[in-house]
């Protein structure tokens, strides 16, 4: 992409009402903005990082085996009614009467109209297991929207739900769902601590919460340093030793009773990302969502839902990696991976060089953002630094000369000249 | 994809609702099915196909120049109040109070919205042309929804705006989008055929609607033969020429008018799927959306909006592409290039030689559905027929003996005999 046919509405200071980091920092870097309390725009460099998260967590939910659907924001409301959460939900269910007074709502969750696809659909044990997950906005009227994205009305979220026959299988479908959510995180960077949980409005008795450390985190989380040292990857990783390991937040930590030793126990502060249930048959009694076993008799199917605020990410993403000057993407979320910045597009040499290595680079499916503005060196910096493309690469008359550019990595600072053929290299597949 | 793990509930039956053919293959094709009066499930197969065209829209914007944003669907009342269109707009609106009594609505197009971005960031002709879009569900409260997802309430819509500084500068944009539009449905297949439309409720005064060829369409049309003719990727391409041709619904023609000789007149019947508008300084001149020229003084900007029926597409895209089997996905659309259809995996060595096709495919990126269940031959055959996968593969124990499977390909129904190895080739990139 090229700067100056690029939509990136950078600021210098944030507004006022922007209370937290990455609230101000999405907003200076023209990420988004606000279109009514908790409702946001998203502008092509906020787009494009939601859009990377969004793949990872797609790309690990199909690896986990899960099928992807698509359910619509608005809901009937007799769906809600026969699980009885229609009146319970509460004000922060925007609720709807369409043209003929029939009431709707927009989906704060899909629990029930994802149990209604499967009850119209799957009578026996053989159609199991089956994970349907959707990637879809959702609507929650907070009394109080704020922290942008952090906390928005009107968020994107990835939300799967397992179906088993059993008890056994339900736990085999929720500690496949929790070892893809730490390779989820982990390939976004993140270090993901899981943690036991209070079940709450969902139900269920089996549940943890995903926090993210970061420091500006929004708790303080306290946990076995064990889990620094998982390979979520290893082909005989132990999940139930994962999922015994210490974890807890403030609130539920009690020193006295702490089973990890002080030199084991970590702490640090944790923003919360996702979060699975195990609920068995709570939704699939109330709506009659029933399978048949081997043995010719028909049950309630078990369930379990598993949610990942992938828009919160965005947020939770900035509040990981920041510094004074700005946003430092890891790369597998970062808009773009590589800035070319020409401090001289008006010379001929260097708008050739520039031009070239864009071109060298896109071949390779390097996704590049060169800086062919008019604007004085200072401020493109400050504006890379600002948006935090990982790598960025100088081009100035003097380096031409000399047939070197130099290469800064956004995240240590450090910077090396080297010759644009060797650049080309260093970012080649 | 294995057949076994996949959710593809398929009727051998349409409910009796479903009135046109689109809508029951897809609901036999087990790609949607209703979750309330005009409101959709997408299920793993339909969203499949859906994505497809979602992503050759985004690329041809892309390829036009246009930026990707994401706005989103609950807006705000006021913004509607500054364009005099809250309550003019009418029924189809879904409006909403908020829990606190606000008046918000789900957005059924973006005009405001979009407006709305510009006048906060742009102040400035040199940062022009500018054109930002967005692919987002919409919903319009239609009193009788009907045809399945060819008119829907909650139906998913790529619109973009452009914003330029003059009249000669906007005809540039919208002719930039009408050539763009034509790119976008012949990737998919599919004939356009672009007519001078009125411009109804969103006003302007320079309107084409695109209605692609189907013989189940919704209306007639008559149009000029040259354009079957025509290579929208031709660098000398005369869009003059092709916005001058003719095209008429059949409510606009008069034959005794017509200025196309009769042997180049052509008839079919066609299915609208996108529209473009001109509209001038409609709304940025209600909402203050200024622009300074070169010379310094201060004008409203010049826009036009441009939209594509996405969700409406898929079925649009079944009208035109079935027989009496089921859907025929042109190549480019189909939620699986290939079918490898295993008549008998209970037999080892047709199970290994499925399992090394589907391994070699997949290695090569082509999208393969593997049917690995223990269905009967016929009922197999049915299936792959009726979700119209473009390239069947048929793998039994005869063939395994003497080193062949079958090839089919839908579209034409031929068939013929060839090595595993040489279809592995037929499909190399």
């Amino acid at each position: 992409m090229r700067l100056s046919r690029y939509f990136l509405p950078v600021m210098r200071e944030a507004p006022a009402e922007a209370e937290i980091v990455s609230h101000k920092l999405m907003l200076r870097a023209g990420m988004i903005q606000q279109v009514s309390a908790g409702i946001y725009d998203w502008l092509p460099l906020g787009l494009a990082v939601l859009k990377r998260v969004e793949r990872i967590v797609r790309e690990e939910m199909n690896a986990a085996g899960a099928l992807e659907i698509l359910m619509p924001t608005i809901q009937p409301a007799d769906l809600w009614r026969e699980s009885e959460r229609y009146e319970a939900y509460g004000k922060e269910m925007l609720r709807i009467k369409d043209r003929h007074e029939r009431d709707m709502l927009y989906g704060p969750t899909n629990e029930e109209n994802v149990t209604d696809i499967f009850r119209r659909h799957v009578r026996s044990y053989r159609q199991l297991p089956l994970n349907l997950y959707h990637i879809q906005w959702k609507f929650r009227d907070e009394i109080r929207p704020r922290f942008g994205v952090m906390r928005g009305r009107e968020f994107l979220m990835k939300d799967a739900y397992s179906f088993d026959l059993d008890y056994e299988g339900a736990r085999r479908a929720y500690d496949n769902m929790f070892v893809a959510y730490l390779r989820t995180f982990k390939r976004m960077g993140l270090t993901a601590i899981p943690m036991q949980a209070e079940t709450g409005p969902i139900g269920g008795n089996m549940s943890h919460e995903f926090q993210i450390l970061a420091s500006t985190g929004e708790s303080a989380v306290f946990y076995d340093a064990a889990f620094e040292e998982v390979d979520f990857d290893a082909p005989d990783l132990d999940i139930e030793r994962l999922k015994a390991l210490y974890a807890a937040t403030d609130d539920m930590h009690d020193p006295a009773k702490c089973p990890v030793p002080a030199d084991r126990l970590r702490t640090g502060r944790g923003i919360e990302v996702g979060h699975i249930f195990y609920f068995g048959t709570k939704y699939s009694a109330k709506m009659g969502a029933n399978v048949m076993g081997p043995d010719g008799t028909e049950t309630p199917v078990e369930m379990g839902s598993y949610g990942i605020g992938v828009s919160r990410l965005v947020g939770a993403l900035i509040e990981a990696f920041h510094d004074e000057k700005g946003i430092v993407w890891p790369e597998a979320v970062a808009p773009y991976r590589v800035a070319l910045v020409n401090l001289r597009p008006d010379d001929e040499a260097c708008r050739a060089l520039a031009e070239d290595l864009y071109g060298r680079l896109r071949a390779m499916h390097v996704d590049v953002l060169l800086d062919d503005t008019e604007e004085r060196a200072g401020a493109k910096f400050a504006t890379m630094d600002l948006i935090g493309i990982p790598w960025q690469v100088t081009i100035g008359p003097r380096g031409v000369k000399e047939d070197r550019v130099e290469l800064k990595e956004r995240r240590t600072g450090e910077r090396h000249d080297l010759s644009p053929a060797l650049l080309v290299e260093r970012f080649a597949p």
